[in-house]
């Protein structure tokens, strides 16, 4: 797997990919994830992928090699629409020639693509194309899209991430979330591609690999799970009805709630010790019992 | 989908599990997770369960109605690990009814079970089980098990659950894992079954159904985001090579990366501005190109 996020602010663009790719935990290879494809003044478009690496390299040497001046291809198409066209009709391609052969090995057709970047004369763009060729533009409310093992790191980014944020800022978003993703998941592997494109600069101005050695993501990894758990234990720990000390914490228990509970067989519910248990319940599909307030 | 989270922990055992399972973003209702086996002084198990309804229903069914006394049933094991065979033996026995006619309608044999809990004689022990009706157990190394939607909530558990955990420290921590989880994901939603097992007890004394009047559960909410916002803000933005202002941050760019480029087609390479980009590299399959340090 892999794991790609860009984001679509108001001051630009910001890509960071991973490298890892795996076949099974015992083949695991570096591959990065990003192309940029930079005709500088004209237009800056990155490309990340994720899914099957056959499939993608695939679809990435169709958009290398279209490049006759009379063919459609990212170079010569007019705004972003024209070239994520381009692109899916490239994955549409890879599909006609190997989804069927695929099959017959049980190999699901699986990749993802995120397109972003700027052409002259229209602002900033970003997509998110699927396995079908068919893909959906990010928009004010929805101005990130992920590719690959996107779940780890999503709670972050839905709660900091917003058009109005600074580059700089959302580059941070970006590589927290990685960092989240990286520590649940070993099939996200160093070194990250980080990309972060100004509005209207139409080239690339800012980019970093950054391995083990980078001392800024070191400082995040570092900094970030650290003080996660100094906010964790200054959030109070609940107090339950029963408890002796009080920690302050707003009531856990608002009212007498009972588990859905199975009702003891009959040759064990004589004999039981009934006083101290809840009554039993019959089991409801659908509508789980409730013992009645005490 | 659902998300439910158990630990055990050295002080017990602590479960929690939401309410929801939808069929299409159309068809979302409410159905409890968590079912409880208590016979008080003798044993406690609490089982959890995601995927196709219909099969855990049915699962949950068999162990509710398997309770002659001779028949071997969770009431009866002697042990958690006789007791997780019988869940497992339901698994397979609903497999051989419904699987063949589930595949006919596309439909995958999807279910995953959690179960925990104490019988008298043993300590707490703890199982997730497989749609194939095997199981692994919870080990000091690898103390909790998640099933269903659990990406978005393994970062935080990964950051502050140990064994050494305490109950509460962990029902706090299980609580923020589903608040991520519930802010990312509409297929998992309130209320939330949360029972916390305190070692020896062998009677449940801990339980709460959270639902949105929950006062703890609201303060987790409100607080965890924003103390994460804060958190993040507190984090120094990255500094880039040319940037003028200093944030105190470590570097970002620790030497001249470059990103994979594509190289400008030959009719575009002429007359491109091409003193101020980076020489164009041949894209080769496996081996991305790094532009020589300058």
């Amino acid at each position: 797997m892999t794991y790609c996020v860009a984001m679509r602010l108001d001051a630009g663009l910001v890509f960071l990919g991973d490298s890892r790719t795996n076949a099974g935990v015992d083949q695991i290879s570096t591959f990065r994830k990003m192309t940029v494809f930079e005709n500088p003044g004209d237009r800056v478009l990155v490309l990340m992928s994720a899914g099957n690496l056959a499939i993608t390299q695939a679809v990435r040497q169709i958009l290398c090699e279209r490049i006759g001046p009379a063919e459609p291809s990212v170079w010569t198409a007019k705004t972003m629409f024209a070239a994520v066209r381009v692109l899916g009709d490239a994955v549409r391609e890879v599909h006609a020639r190997d989804a069927e052969t695929l099959k017959d090995f049980g190999i699901d057709f699986n990749a993802n693509f995120i397109l972003g970047g700027q052409i002259r004369g229209e602002s900033t763009r970003l997509f998110q194309v699927y396995a079908a060729g068919n893909f959906i533009e990010a928009t004010h409310e929805n101005p990130y899209f992920q590719i690959g093992e996107s779940k780890y790191g999503k709670p972050i980014i839905d709660r900091v991430v917003h058009p109005s944020t600074s580059l700089d800022v959302g580059a941070k978003g970006a590589l927290i979330s990685m960092d989240s993703t990286l520590r649940s998941n070993i099939s996200v592997g160093l070194p990250l591609d980080l990309l972060v494109y100004e509005v209207d600069s139409l080239r690339v101005t800012k980019f970093v690999q950054i391995d083990q050695s980078n001392q800024y993501m070191a400082m995040i990894r570092n900094t970030w799970g650290a003080r996660l758990k100094q906010v964790f234990n200054e959030i109070p720990d609940p107090t339950w009805r029963d408890s002796t000390t009080a920690t302050g914490a707003p009531r856990l228990e608002s009212d007498i709630s009972q588990p859905v509970r199975v009702p003891l067989p009959p040759f064990l519910s004589e004999g039981a010790e009934t006083a101290e248990r809840a009554p039993a319940v019959q089991l409801v599909a659908g509508q789980p019992p409730r013992r009645a307030p005490e």
